[in-house]
């Protein structure tokens, strides 16, 4: 499979997803096109990414090779399908959080002949912000971009997804589209809904109960952080990917009354056993560095208390340093952390010897 | 209530807790002595906290005023007890993560003529490390510190716990010791579990479908932190405040299963009408700055951009500010993070000036 870079995308949707990624292609010298029905996303999306604005969707797309939908689920199947019957020949993916049921959405409604030149796609980032003001091409950088083709999808529209991926920063991941939907049901779809569930049971304890989110510390702050994303957003998405999360949800509901039942029996050990075997497996989910071309990317050990950081800097800037980018790695175990430090890739070798005359000990990952 | 401040206190359990609240008496310019069954962890407090070690736990608590007891679950009672029947006039408290229980346990090991001096605690903080290497004063930095009285403990008792607690940094919050266990099984105790048992199914799920952890963005990772709490130590409480952990499971059980029929019924809206109920309670939970005395607190807007931490730090380095602490607290909704500085309270107005000369906008907090 060949993978090529697009010189002229267009993203339609400008909200966080939408102009992060015309942040990062504008970043890789690639021409960006937007659009966006509301015109104030739209409007902050050309102050923040510098885009260039379209009137309408068929002019947003007409000198495009690749067009990104960033839509919200229940708009993109029909936002894809004009893209691809408003152009002859681009190439159009898409940003969904479920693959499926938009895919079905766009085979009833374009004619066959279009299918060769949509490659579903989900890049895996984002968080609980919405709205281009919180946009940052450092949003797509390194994270895993899941490719979905279908059948109908012809290789070299795959190809050249991959290669706009790859130029961006991000990582293109092959996955079918009924793999990908089952496999975010667990790790981003039931999340969300526990996340939720969990901070609206507090809310309505609350209400008896004024203290108890003054005892809310840092684990509940964790648990809850994702119930702060776009209620309709997520609603869409859940119902959308509706039996997946189902089983997903149902096979948690069990494994939290199994954990009840071991409370509720006394049996220490066996309330042991399964925390320890989650813990071993969180143990492993290491964090990744976040690595892209143009860039040198350093990892550099830093004791985990306060004052670590702003040595540090304080280091790279009496070196003359440029920091574009710096990624704080706690290690969930570690009385240590590790910074993932990013500079210009002709800067990086100045940056270790710097950190490293200081007695840091750096390595360099990029 | 009289509020005193001891000027000696006993810490029986070196571990994160302990150390971390011996480390914070120092730097309060309390004596501290320190015991633990455990070799190892006494050395590692003895390193870190700079504590002077005792050989047993009556030579440990022999001069203090006032005990505090930092055992795992199981062990606490015990220690408690052994406490309180040691020194004839020491007041005890404890860190324990549940209440009840431990009360009753200490009932059972000692006479009545004891009870008095029995004080009944749980600092609301630490995380999911463990360990005297991983302990820092800043751990109980603005922290909730519950203080939870028995009937039969005298109010001179509880004044000094509540003095000692405030010369530290942290806030003595009341509570009834039911009330406690009721509020951290929602806020604490279930958010264990729920995390345990997300990371515990992904981990099973992953043996079949390696990449399930490869989509694992940061939500994921939000969610199961927790997992990687010591599973021994999280067990014990878990079983010791069953009844509690078990009600509030059943209710998060039932709100999973409700937002299931929901996403199973297609209802969007009520879906999204959960959800939003969630996202209200979230965005209230506001993040509470760190304040404790001897130092200034500046409270600083900076863009939420890669380079921003560094800029300020940078410009604080030249101004000669020596930062003792920096939280970063990202708005769960904002382009904008806030960092809260920490430094010497005669340093605090010069750092002030130094931010504001480079159009930064610092908040004097405290």
């Amino acid at each position: 499979m060949t993978s090529t870079v697009p010189s002229h995308v267009s993203v339609l949707g400008t909200g966080l997803i939408g102009t992060s990624v015309a942040m990062a292609a504008a970043r890789a010298g690639i021409a960006v096109t937007g659009w966006d029905p509301d015109a104030d996303a739209l409007h902050g999306a050309v102050e923040r990414a510098g885009l260039d604005p379209a009137r309408d969707l068929p002019e947003a797309v007409a000198t495009s090779e690749l067009v990104v939908a960033c839509a919200p689920i229940g708009a993109l199947g029909a936002v894809i399908a004009e893209a691809l019957v408003a152009s002859p020949d681009a190439v159009v993916t898409d940003a969904g959080s479920v693959k499926e049921a938009v895919i079905t959405d766009v085979e009833a409604r374009v004619f066959a002949e279009a299918l060769p030149r949509y490659v579903p796609g989900h890049p895996m980032g984002g968080g609980e912000r919405a709205g281009p003001e919180h946009a940052s091409a450092s949003i797509v950088d390194g994270i895993v971009w899941v490719v979905a083709p279908t059948p109908a999808t012809d290789p070299a529209s795959t190809g050249l997804v991959d290669g706009f991926v790859t130029s961006i920063g991000a990582r293109p991941t092959r996955l079918t589209p009924e793999r990908h939907d089952r496999l975010v049901a667990f790790v981003s779809h039931l999340p969300q809904v526990a996340s939720s569930a969990l901070m609206d049971l507090a809310a309505v304890e609350e209400a008896d109960e004024p203290e108890i989110l003054l005892l809310a510390a840092g684990g509940f702050r964790d648990l809850t952080r994702l119930a702060a994303s776009d209620p309709s957003l997520w609603a869409e998405i859940l119902v959308a990917n509706r039996d997946r999360i189902g089983a997903a949800l149902d096979l948690y509901v069990s494994r939290l009354l199994e954990l009840r039942d071991r409370i509720a029996n006394d049996d220490v050990g066996a309330v042991r056993e399964s925390f320890d075997r989650a813990k071993r497996a969180r143990l492993g989910l290491t964090a990744k560095p976040q690595v892209r071309s143009g860039v040198g990317v350093l990892q550099v050990p830093v004791p985990d208390v306060p004052g670590a950081l702003a040595a540090l800097t304080a280091t790279l800037g009496a070196g003359a340093v440029n920091i574009e980018d710096l990624q704080i790695v706690h290690s969930p175990e570690g009385g240590r952390g590790t910074v993932v430090l990013t500079v210009a890739a002709i800067e990086a070798d100045r940056a270790a010897s710097v950190l490293a005359a200081s007695d840091y000990d750096p390595v360099r990952l990029a």
